[in-house]
């Protein structure tokens, strides 16, 4: 797989994008940054399973070989630290948004690669698997067979058959990750994989990434003695190199990119997104703060303003789901991606 | 409630405990600790819904008047970095440990109080929730049911009896923490409701808890930026108080506590776990190594040889829990604990 040649000659670039292949040779994003990614891989071995993953990814694209599909990334990544793990940083995330995302797609056709943190939520099961209710709570004996009980049996019916239907057309692949190491690994050796996809290719990066990680030269092996360090624990983080950057330019190439932006300051979420727009050059950020994720997003876009999607207090008392109206929109621009890339 | 009166009189001391309290007078444990641990719970607000655990754990303690009540803490706790969360550390943990345990308990008669993370693994629960498996991998459509595919039907015939049994007898209190400030509070308020249990309670400590924490005081209120600090994120984490002394002297002064010892190291593991039973005075540490703990523990106790409790291979083979040897391991020693108390 090549994954560090020159950007290939068939892109067309923008404006924008024209205006960012200069800034990029300026001292704001020195060589070093270059260097750093290249050392990355380099210096932190892909997670052993890779292979078998690689395997599934490639059958997955080839069996849906003219349609579209969506890579969405879902979950927190963690940072060891410790090499035989006790200790880790987590980013706060139970993947809620890509699994929800995920049906949505399923729905309108679209073949899935759910890029999942490891029991974060599914697309399906997670209408059950992380309630409060206990699952065998949906479950009773009749006659001496377990069945769900009459209460749950109309939504589970319709969750069992949406499931099934995407499940008979191997609509959906789910490949995990628990590390930003397995993450990053898994992220380039897919999106690899789906330039043979074009323009047909949606990148919906959902997934809670690390900002810093400890380099594998400076992490201890054993678990951290709470007595280490005169009683106190003093941590010193790199930050994880920004890939997408990369993803933009070299691995999916011809694919439409989408990025998350969350914060928890509603002062510089619009802000952030037009940096990283400009930063990576790429399509659409989508911009949520944690307190009203649920309920109103912001799409951020080169060269026209923001625009925000919000449930209306009908919609809310009514629990539709918000991604029920992201995803179309999503859509759309993906269609004039495709359009435009012909 | 009182958390914070004298050692109460009725409590006999053993050898090993009056030379701990000579020691705790000694320039190694400074009076500092002892401040520490006040300032703690004064520093630190409990959660908003502490009133509401505590009313469910009286009422529950009331009606086992006069049968066994174990406190099983299990999964891991959280350390926040941000005051709105995005990032925190956390400790590995799924649980199981505790989950399982809390089964073998409550098929040997216990009462059982289960503080756990929430979406760690639950007793009974465990055998489907965190399977690779979709959970709607086990359902099936048949004639418009959603019922139990027949391959998984007895399995989960025998946990759902359990499950239910233990449900229908109100022997099972599950009570959720994330953070550990959340643990702290919570594990203070059951242990004082539970003194009334006297030598019939017993706390079994495996949950995960973290070590070091930033203070409120230190914590940001927004998501930390990765452009902090040069591109490098140094954090400085205090240590958690230790309040396992609290415990075995004042909150819960005549139950039997036992805690668990996890590292990596194994040239450590008996040696932390003495220093933890000199340190605290109670009566048992369980120590195990990340790598084998599945197959093998060690009951570390005062002035007696440490007993290893290890599966056969053909338990290994068999997929025997080494919780079913555990818990009647640990049931005895709680039964000799009451006689001596008497």
């Amino acid at each position: 797989m090549d994954t560090s040649g020159p950007v290939p000659p068939t892109r067309r670039l923008s404006t924008g994008e024209r205006e960012q292949a200069i800034d990029r040779s300026a001292p704001v994003l020195p060589p070093a940054l270059e260097i750093d990614e290249n050392n990355y891989f380099e210096n932190n071995a892909p997670p052993e399973y890779l292979d078998e993953l690689a395997r599934q990814c490639e059958e997955f694209v080839k069996m849906h070989g003219t349609g579209r599909i969506v890579l969405v990334t879902s979950g927190g990544t963690t940072v060891p630290l410790e090499n035989q793990t006790v200790r880790f940083i987590d980013n706060f995330s139970a993947g809620t948004r890509g699994a929800t995302s995920a049906e949505y797609f399923l729905e309108n056709g679209y073949a899935v690669i759910f890029l999942h943190r490891q029991f974060s939520l599914l697309p399906y099961s997670r209408h059950y698997s992380h309630s409060t209710n206990c699952f065998l709570d949906f479950m009773e004996e009749n006659d001496g067979q377990v069945v769900v009980s009459q209460q749950y049996q109309q939504q589970m019916r319709t969750v069992l058959r949406k499931y099934r239907a995407a499940k008979d057309r191997n609509q959906l692949l789910l490949l995990p990750f628990t590390t930003i190491n397995q993450y990053l690994h898994t992220l380039r050796t897919v999106s690899v994989i789906l330039q043979s996809a074009g323009p047909r290719a949606l990148f919906y990066l959902a997934a809670a990434v690390s900002d810093f990680f400890i380099p594998p030269s400076r992490i201890p092996e054993h678990k951290i003695q709470s007595k280490a360090g005169g009683n106190k624990l003093i941590m010193d983080l790199d930050p994880v190199p920004k890939f997408l950057n990369r993803l933009v330019e070299r691995w999916a190439p011809g694919a439409m990119i989408i990025s998350f932006k969350l914060e928890t300051d509603s002062e510089i979420l619009i802000s952030k997104a037009r940096q990283a727009l400009e930063r990576y050059s790429h399509q659409l950020v989508i911009g949520n703060l944690l307190q009203t994720r649920k309920n109103e997003i912001v799409f951020v876009e080169p060269e026209v303003p923001e625009t925000w999607i919000r449930l209306s207090d009908e919609q809310i008392k009514d629990g539709t789901e918000i991604e029920s109206l992201i995803i179309p929109a999503t859509i759309e621009r993906h269609t004039a991606w495709i359009e435009q890339s012909k």
